[in-house]
């Protein structure tokens, strides 16, 4: 079959790979029906040192259970599943608690041997703690924003939900890219008073107007950080969703979040240290956040996205075959597109 | 009358200073019944440049109402009255969001004209907002409890709520100075299941386990990290309370936390930077914590204090007469005193 390698900045390549197989009891084997690119991708594809192997790429799929292992009880060939970022058994102490991504028996997808999502299909493992079935044909028009249940959707909402988005709470979102947008869904699916997006690509800060975005500002830094002071009565935002992941995007939430606010982070870091001295101790900051355990608030979205009360898919602009991928790693890199499907 | 005032390191002294006087329609007069000195307070006694005029000291004192100003209408001269460790309104945004330490009309004392409560009376700006009045003579055997509300046991309280202590807890608390052991009550009191105190002083670990300690730790940095460690089934505690303010300190807290736990903070920061990148990032730490709204606890934790339920003036274990405070601020220095209660 075929999948998508990275070997080195900039170089991805679709090529043959051999077909997964059933290893273990607590497997299923998956044939992808959509996978995405996710701006994480992109950290490596600027990055990544050259490699002569190359490495197994993709972490967003859905597709339909073709084989099960023998301990399976509840899913079934034909089942269209949704998988989210990481898997887990969902039975482990941390899984109880919601914390699937510390799940002491799940991993991350495309390492340690653990198959990718960007190619035709995958071995799952631990598939009945790991795969959310979803009742739609392999056809339906929800496979898109049922897509981002595997991690942009439960990233968003991971960030407003640590950052204690409810009714009078006043947002930022800082990033205008798929999680961004996410984010502004979820804090307006959440009840946010009001919601200031900072970003400066049109098409996307226009996208999220339609999400729920109230306000938005283009300024960056300490002309942004003015700007949503001025917007905010001086004294800035109950809750700042960070959805980028550099240093300056951080001091930005620093810089907008209002004494006893919350910063929430979800944008993988791309810092070792975070600027929090003593003037964030004398204004009671708390920064949150983290990877989102998007296998913990699946069912809680799932309805919204079924019943079309929410259409996070709007945030795929572009959608490629498995032969398209190593363009739209391009694309999104070149910001020609904001978030890329493939459709195998 | 007489205050004290430091002059550089090292240099605490007692002086003859105006009497304070009535300025606005909102002040109050207060006479001091007890003040004491804080750990905060050694911070400048260990570094303090040489300072000409010298700097008023003292920020946590109850005392006797003298005067009060035309404004007030619910405080009278006689009430016996706690103050918080910062001066509010109580009425503004963030007061009213509990907040009271950002108050938009409040301020530290010992700052900016205003007086300290290490001396024989002050001049209280705002004072119906800052005072608590509560219901017990002048010569109880209370004061030294009640003293703590007015800053050391709500800086444990503040650590521990804002930590989400509760039953089912596990919690660390790293530091055995007075803050620490007002932490370990405060934990207890909000039904920590276990609570290990990260302290090496057996006398103030004694005073740990019997304010509800269940661990004590001796063990500091990696090896104390091993420790707590092998005590949470290698997972680490899922609420931290840091106590110190140290960069080894938050190291440690960072060390012993458990995935998708909370590190909260209230020992002033001698540090700019946190070391919270990817792989607190990976494993949802929550940092948070700051400087303590007493204010906003005081009603809340009173009836314990007054009941006997809690004992928090155990922490004093020395008392100076105001010429006394010099060498108060040394015997704190050198650890031979846990907390010097101050009794003009």
């Amino acid at each position: 079959m075929r999948a998508a390698l990275m070997y080195g900045a900039g170089d991805v390549r679709m090529e043959d790979v051999p077909d997964p197989k059933i290893q273990q009891p607590t497997d299923a084997l998956v044939r992808v029906l959509r996978a995405c690119i996710c701006g994480s991708d992109l950290w490596p594809y600027a990055s990544m040192e050259p490699s002569e192997q190359g490495e197994r790429m993709g972490h967003e799929f859905l597709g339909v259970v073709e084989e099960t292992g023998s301990d399976l009880s509840t899913l079934r060939r034909g089942d269209v599943v949704i998988a989210p970022f990481v898997w887990s058994d969902n039975t482990c102490e941390f899984c109880r608690e919601g914390l699937h991504t510390s799940c002491l028996h799940g991993g991350m997808w495309a390492m340690n041997g653990i198959d990718g999502g960007q190619g035709e299909a995958l071995r799952v493992p631990q598939a009945e703690g790991t795969l959310v079935k979803v009742p739609v044909g392999e056809d339906s028009a929800l496979l898109p924003s049922l897509l981002t249940l595997s991690d942009v959707l439960c990233t968003g909402h991971h960030c407003a939900v640590t950052a204690g988005v409810g009714p009078r709470t006043t947002v930022v979102v800082i990033g205008d890219g798929a999680v961004g947008l996410s984010a502004v869904l979820s804090a307006r699916r959440l009840g946010a008073e009001r919601i200031i997006l900072m970003g400066r690509h049109k098409g996307r800060t226009d996208l999220g107007r339609d999400f729920g975005a109230s306000d938005v500002v283009p300024e960056r830094d300490e002309e942004g950080i003015e700007r949503v002071r001025e917007l905010t009565g001086g004294h800035g935002a109950h809750a700042v969703l960070e959805c980028v992941g550099t240093l300056p995007a951080l001091r930005t939430s620093l810089g907008v979040v209002r004494p006893g606010g919350v910063v929430s982070r979800v944008g993988a870091p791309q810092y070792p240290e975070v600027p929090m001295g003593f003037p964030e101790f004398m204004n009671n900051i708390t920064l949150t956040g983290g990877v989102a355990p998007a296998r913990a608030y699946i069912e809680e979205l799932l309805p919204d996205v079924l019943e079309g009360r929410v259409e996070p898919g709007r945030v795929f602009d572009r959608t490629v075959g498995l032969d398209g991928v190593p363009d739209g790693y391009r694309a999104m890199a070149d910001r020609e597109a904001l978030k890329v499907l493939v459709q195998p």
